[in-house]
């Protein structure tokens, strides 16, 4: 680590773009302008930093984007940066630009870039979780993840409009890859009869025990994971194969929840964990992701936030009562 | 046309069911009411017209519910009621009830219905246009269109926060059947780069052009209605014939666009429709529907509503110009 | 009137700002370039037409910009404009700068500073009537009204929610100046129980008379106009003065009536009259406001449409069986 | 304490209705259900509790209205059981009826009306923290908080649109009582340019400071508490004595923020402590609240739970930073 004090941060964003990045990235300026340090935005996550395309980041435009969605950095996956080639490059653009510390909002993938790059970057690096999927160990909820559910939760009360004036069976199939935090949630939320989750593989058998026994004057409402293993298509194969009479229509929610304004929830989020990672790069940390843990800010290795975020136990309970 | 003096009205929804129904139903309880007639709501359309699955319909009620989505009379699609026994069935249930005339809310299945029906019904019938496709000739909108192009743009819009944090090239389903009036509106309100509909049938070759010119530092959006004909995955892979270099996305806003609560247009459409429809049919109208043409009440012949209502040449020019 | 061929379009937004502003300017820059038409914004209305405050407007930047609330090329009221000194200095500021026509979007103030400005100056000058209140002549509906109905159901479908839960008598005061539009869409598609306008005077008799027999098991909820002649401060005093045992609350939604993103049919209407006003310059009509009546596009000159917009028989009647 | 064993539940919602209540209620019926406890809904808070007026409470109905605003239960203030008498009647009525425990919903006032229940009355008590104030110790949130401040960054977001085009300023004044956190977060999260809330007391120094020196080109948004001490108008009195030359506006959300669906988090909220709220009684637990502390479920004695929730270090730091 050097010990050099730090007088320019760069910052970027990247994988997957999530609700509430532009609220860190407005935090991480009004940081940084209060401590007199020279903030530099990096365009198109990893992509940007090898080939330099930069931005300046002052705190009154950040402050009428802070409420929008998506990020006005941009965001891109790298196969370059995947290569130590590419690293190289990078290193030499920072250096060029004489930039100190670096700060990166992004998911698993976007951590294991930079604990890639740590092997011959010396730089100070702090991560910021952002991604809807809440698939990160190291904090309660990720960037973008309240307002990813509360698009799901708004458009799946729709559906039970439609559902209920028809009484037919729905499936909604929700975001998340490998993590049920989306569907869990957005399943409780909504009241939904059955709700199926990655971690609870595919044991449908209480699905279709509960769809047999339906009340063919109301709606049956399912939210369900996306992926191969699960999905929507595959929950419809199996209640078709009851063969009882059921109308049964599927909704996959897909893109909309990445965008749109963050929640209040998700800003705040954004907020508290731009403020803290520029302090934290001041108190001399590195290598480490900010994350809220416990409803209190807390610091994590990277090594360890690229375990997945499991589900607990309460909410597993929750799931199991839910689905009586 | 019986000549009776009409006490009893029988109203139901009927088809695929779209915000706004409520409203109606809330007008025609306060219409009923003031003139001293007799409401009854007959459940899930057609079905239950013929097995007497009757609820009684007061303005109270009916005021807490003006405000929300989907129908609380039910609705559903009735096979028997294609037959002519199921239409006998039904003209008994109407009888033995002393109902004397019928509002029916619905699509152009609906009305081709109430045709069939008045070859051996002589009650009066009253209906009123309730899609979200707006497709019905005698009326600028059906009932529930403009809530679901409300609910596209919202989502549209949010996929532009996305679509544009990766300089994606996003295709959006939306709804409509045969009409291109939900695609229509909802490409030239949310700036989208292309806009499919079925009336222009499957020429894709403005789109094609335009992708492969398309700023790659920019999100490319297109709309397109849903059909075998036009649809989201060929349009999906006639992109990808072209071999360009894009990152392409597809959603299918699916069923949430039949619900929600309804938009302030639509609860006045139906509270405007309801009112007449109660009107109408004490003025000794039959056989007609209450749509809202030019922006003024006005009834149509049954016989002529069926007829697709056209996309008309303002709309047709505004689409030439913003495909440009 | 000058013969000239039009080749330079200047257009501001003046008076009060309206959601559907940007659509128009979207679908103005269109129509522009597809005309090969150079396009100019003016700034902060009559202010920087005095002030030469210009910027270029593409349609790129504008596609991006479409879906959103204000204005941005801002606006302001300009006292030098009434002023015949401030409007020479307009007509010098257009001759240098070669603008040939120019395009107005805003309320009857910024139409009578138009009729003001054609004693001295022969360019010719079409305007967008924008304005939340509904209350120009010769539109249907002014650009931003729905989207301003629209927030102020969606809020007050909101105090439905606590005012039902404790039994309480809401008074809800929306905007609309001297024009009862708004309070009376929303008012009668929130299912409101009373609804005053100014055109119906400060007659609050049938007010009082429902309030003192009204359920107290349940709400009762009063759409009321801004104004000083009626207002939810009098409505209040009128109710306390009958010494009922009630339970009331006041709220005003003041200005977020005035922002938001525009609904669909602001954004639809922004559009088609954005088109249509450089295409009637470019047929030769001038000193005319492009409107949607009866739903057709039609033009109206200035004299006319700064009389008020009067509320129909159909909803005066409307407003009266509500009522009961 | 008793120790019998629990057969039967009674619940109620007391104080203001906070959006999250109905959630709560579905979870505490499915949590009943699950351990073969009958469940009485108490309706209008202690007024139904000494009147007997009880409601039947199945989860097939909750789970219909598990989404939206109010109380399902309805809530009101109750002066009769602030007397002994009232107490001792609500005793009977609970005798009366065989209720063996009670669950109740509600702010400060509720829990104070349970500590002073509980000294004639030995059944077991468990509250849950409803209120949209934030202002109870012993959770991170209320219920009800994070949909009230949703509510208001939705509308201060529009607010931002017509200042922006105006270059206004902007005095929106939120809820809270004497708690500053509805403010604090909203404020922060939608860009304000100042923040005044209770616990900061009246020094309008550093706002009148700022104020001074704004940018005419822009807007100054102001996010205040309600409160004598505070409020909207004395912000606007204060900024009028500085003789400046502003365009100043002031909009109080009021009611709206009390209403309208809960967010995601508010449905998990209700869903967490409704299901824990059974389990504690069950457990032999009493006279404490279920709260989420440091997001885990917590018990805390109705003794401490009445001390205001303080806005604590890291929030006070976020403030200071984001007023500069």
């Amino acid at each position: 680590m050097r010990t050099n004090k730090i007088e320019h941060i760069g910052v970027f964003t990247s994988g997957g773009d999530s609700p509430g990045m532009n609220a860190a990235l407005y935090a991480i300026a009004k940081a940084a302008k209060a401590n007199g340090i020279k903030l530099t935005g990096i365009r198109k996550g990893y992509e940007g930093l090898i080939d330099g395309d930069f931005t300046t980041l002052k705190p009154p435009e950040l402050q009428k984007l802070s409420h929008t969605g998506g990020t006005m950095l941009k965001t891109a996956r790298s196969k370059r940066f995947m290569e130590l080639e590419g690293r190289k490059k990078a290193l030499q653009t920072l250096h060029t630009n004489n930039i100190d510390a670096l700060i990166a909002i992004g998911g698993d993938g976007t951590f294991k870039g930079l604990l890639a790059f740590s092997e011959i970057c010396d730089l100070p690096f702090i991560g910021i979780p952002g991604t809807i999927d809440n698939d990160i160990s190291g904090t309660d909820y990720t960037l973008g993840f309240d307002s990813a559910v509360n698009t799901a939760i708004e458009n799946i009360d729709k559906i039970r409009d439609t559902a209920e004036s028809h009484n037919r069976v729905f499936i909604v199939e929700v975001m998340g890859r490998d993590s049920g935090y989306i569907a869990l949630h957005s399943g409780l939320t909504t009241g939904a009869d059955a709700i199926l989750i990655p971690e609870s593989g595919k044991d449908f058998i209480y699905l279709l025990d509960k769809v047999k026994n339906y009340d063919s004057e109301d709606a049956f409402l399912v939210v369900v994971s996306e992926g191969d293993e699960i999905g929507a298509e595959l929950v419809s194969s199996k209640i078709k194969e009851l063969n009882i009479n059921v109308d049964l229509r599927i909704t996959k929610l897909g893109h909309v929840q990445r965008g749109g304004n963050p929640s209040a929830m998700d800003r705040m989020l954004g907020i508290r964990m731009g403020v803290a990672a520029v302090e934290q790069l001041l108190n001399g940390n590195s290598n480490k992701m900010v994350g809220v843990l416990n409803n209190q800010l807390h610091l994590t290795p990277f090594e360890e936030v690229v375990k997945q975020h499991q589900v607990n136990d309460e909410l597993k309970a929750l799931l199991k009562l839910f689905s009586k």
